[in-house]
């Protein structure tokens, strides 16, 4: 197995032992979804390719699509300048969104009022 | 001036009164950083247009731009399904990384190493 210990050394896990990570359309580029990683989770991406995330609210390893079938087969995983914020790049079968929407960001700000524009 | 109320109260910041916020190139998708904000500074983002943020090394606000002229004109104000994260469309003068390079993300994990992809 890989060694990813050069990886978990550039990330700065926050006091939770948690570092966000972005999920990001591969094909267009949209942002699908934000959710939190620890080391193990992490790890476990890194090492079979698909999005494990940490679900703060559940304390629970979470590997995205158990449930619900849509599952994100991560093309790419990149760290940002400080080290405190990951990017993958994923190919995310079916919605990302809980609500059955393609992508958690179906709100927008619109004179201060926040409008469903649908499709995420 | 518009009243933010609405916004403010489908948000949920976290204990240190933050939420993170993803700021995406509005020409071409391109995630170029992830920064955190709290209800003054998501508030000033939203009535003038221009992103500002709240440094959590610094514990200041932070309007993007003002020290390295690296403005973040922002298009559009998302939030995400469980109100936790915002997703920011912007249009960024120069580089939007404090290294000079156009986004922050220009680490790629490839063979357990971190690859300088340039790009961002």
């Amino acid at each position: 197995m890989t060694d990813f210990s050069a990886v978990l050394d550039a990330v700065t896990f926050d006091a939770q032992g948690l570092v966000p990570a972005i999920a990001q359309d591969a094909d267009n580029g949209q942002v699908l979804m934000m959710a939190w990683m620890n080391r193990e989770t992490l790890v476990e991406t890194l090492a079979t390719g698909r999005a494990v995330y940490w679900s703060r609210s559940r304390k629970a390893r979470w590997r995205k699509g158990d449930t619900s079938g849509h599952e994100q087969i991560v093309e790419e995983v990149r760290i940002d300048c400080d080290g405190d914020t990951l990017l993958l790049r994923v190919r995310q079968t079916g919605p990302a969104c809980h609500t059955g929407r393609r992508a958690c960001f179906f709100r927008r700000v619109e004179n201060g009022a926040l409008k469903d524009v649908g499709e995420g």
